[in-house]
């Protein structure tokens, strides 16, 4: 009999792709050019050239059993030694290569960090807004997401909330930044506060807490907003990482999951990773793809039409009136809607072809996420629509 | 808290990666060439230069987002045509693209197949000598394995012990043919009576039974063995394939799962594939080899080398009296030990310098596994080994 579980879930599809399913339908209609499809977090610029080159060059340079042949258990030797060392020296770290297990993605390294700290019913804490995936991942691990809202005004970590939801049952928190949908970068107070949280709740609780760590936008970054890493902050955290956004390579499926040693057992933990791939199919990515990913895992796409188009529209909205959190990376913003009803607001934007995502799906219901990752020049022409729809819905008296 | 369950399954790792590492390990001390490492199943044959050639051109040629970018939910949709239209020419079925789910390789298609057809306590039936990896992938999907022998002569289904297992707690049913390890190949007269089993027990249960059929040998067919494909027979059946051993790229991680579309819902079956995916951080397998290996799909490496493997194995040692059925395909063959306790024989073997796994791995305690996928001239060295051995450990009286 086909599995009630997922079949149930049929009637749930992401809102997202729904919204990407009908941008792409409205696009056939008037032509793509005048839709303004802010649903998707695809990223756009170019994938380095220095990447393909080195798809290439392994294949013209190695033997056929080093570059299609299976990768050891943890993932290719090679990629996990090149990473391990990159992130040694970018964030004072001590990975060795056995700290890191090579996943598909982040999906694939968050996959295996929820069946690593978790046993079946525990908690899994988030901080809203988060991203919606959280939710099948964790509830698909056999746990149920527990969630806290951040301060509204900066999307920081906000400890009296999170002291009020916290509870014995948590297991894990799992935190994301630079974060979908806010675009809000963590700081390093931010961190120290939370760490040392999770450090208290440990000697209340008596139990070991996790912290899980989503990290696909950790080189989007602003200005000079600082990078800052968790793991740096808190000896338990597993870090879950992807090349999607950093090289433009969605569709090439890989990332790792690396363990910070001073957990005092990081190698026991990646051997269990290889463990759960057993059960989940999962079983690396592909070793081609480690290899010239971790060859140029110094390097990233050019993000500076990202930058480009935040300034944009971070001015021109705000001069429409809305309230929006200044976003110090990633590709998104999380503006408050102009009626407490986002959901209503996002339809009402649909008659304008601006398709932006309601911030339910989020955790926080009068926000929506604007996912800016398009040319400039549509995000020029985007602005027009922004005028029409705000002055013919939302006009003062 | 770590979880116990993976923690648990560290002391179990698999015998075959075992043989494997010491293999290895001894390697390094006499030379790789005067170990005749016969456990692992990792082909050897070069990559069709059409595959590279594909990858590169696909990287020259195509933009960005075509290579690089987000598959669709149930993989690349031109992946999906071209080999739908290559089975049902191959095999006379009537795929369309939306009946084929792309995943990461064979082991991906069956996680997917699993939770597809099952509630968690199920039972799940395989025949022994099976895949050892079954056991895991069916426990971690909440299920249970149920294994039944196949006739010891020839490796076919043994329908009289198949109706002494068989339960209405039995959801599916999971064959692999061609068969790793006896090399067996089910013929059309197998797959007529299991169809027919299957329907018979259907509606004895009240309840449908699904098939489902690990197929990454498929092609690799020796003399004029027909292939003979399951889902022909029955309509509930999902087959899960890899382009692992057909193009000789295991680490490239590619397959598919691919629904009857006769058993009705076939579309709902593999958006339900899509839902899970969400659960286990599968999200497909990397574009770029999707689109190669889809291009790729009726050509084969070449294969010449395991027909020859087998026939110099087969004939030296049916010449030193060992029982052996004789393979059709794969690169395995799977004799009877010359005592009782394969395991016992297999361990005498290792100071020959001949690593074998023994067959209670396999569900056969008194059989062992010889994985053949290697040069021909190692396979003719080890010939003197084997002498060696026989003669020394069971020369009769």
């Amino acid at each position: 009999m086909l599995s009630q579980k997922y079949r149930g879930m049929l009637g749930k599809a992401s809102v997202i792709m729904e919204l990407s399913a009908f941008a792409g339908a409205r696009a056939r209609e008037i032509g793509a050019e005048n839709v303004f499809d802010f649903s998707l977090g695809n990223p756009s610029v170019p994938v380095p050239q220095a990447y393909n080159a080195c798809v290439s060059g392994l294949l013209n340079s190695e033997p056929c059993r080093a570059v299609h042949g299976y990768s050891q258990g943890l993932g290719n030797l090679e990629a996990r030694t090149r990473i391990a060392a990159s992130l040694n020296r970018r964030y004072g770290m001590n990975y060795e290569p056995d700290d890191l297990f090579m996943t598909a993605g982040a999906a694939g390294a968050l996959a295996h960090a929820l069946r690593l700290v978790t046993q079946p019913g525990d908690e899994v804490l988030t901080i809203a807004p988060y991203f919606p995936e959280y939710r099948p991942y964790v509830e698909l691990a056999g746990c149920t997401l527990t969630v806290t809202p951040a301060c509204p005004d900066n999307f920081q970590i906000d400890f009296d909330a999170l002291e009020r939801t916290m509870n014995p049952r948590v297991q894990a928190v799992l935190i994301n930044t630079p974060n979908n949908p806010s675009g809000a970068v963590y700081s390093a107070r931010t961190m120290e506060r939370l760490a040392h949280f999770l450090g208290e709740k440990e000697r209340q609780y008596g139990h070991e807490l996790w912290l899980i760590s989503d990290e696909p936008y950790r080189e989007i970054l602003f200005d000079d907003t600082p990078p800052v890493y968790p793991s740096r902050f808190y000896p338990r955290t597993l870090s879950c990482y992807s090349f999607s956004k950093s090289l433009s390579i969605p569709g090439d499926r890989i990332g790792y999951l690396a363990v910070n040693p001073a957990c005092g057992e990081s190698k026991t933990v990646t051997r269990m990773a290889a463990q759960i791939s057993r059960g989940i199919g999962h079983d690396s990515a592909a070793t081609l793809v480690q290899r010239a990913a971790a060859a140029c895992c110094d390097m990233t796409a050019d993000f500076s039409v990202y930058r480009r188009n935040r300034d944009l529209l971070l001015k021109e909205l705000t001069a429409l009136g809305f309230s929006i959190v200044r976003p110090e990376g990633t590709f998104y913003m999380f503006p408050r809607a102009l009626e407490d009803d986002a959901a209503e607001f996002c339809r009402k934007a649909m008659a304008y072809d601006l398709i932006l995502v309601p911030g339910d799906t989020f955790g926080v219901a009068d926000h929506f996420r604007i996912a800016y990752c398009m040319e400039t020049e549509k995000v020029a022409r985007s602005l027009e629509a922004w005028r029409r729809f705000v002055r013919t819905e939302y006009a003062q008296g």
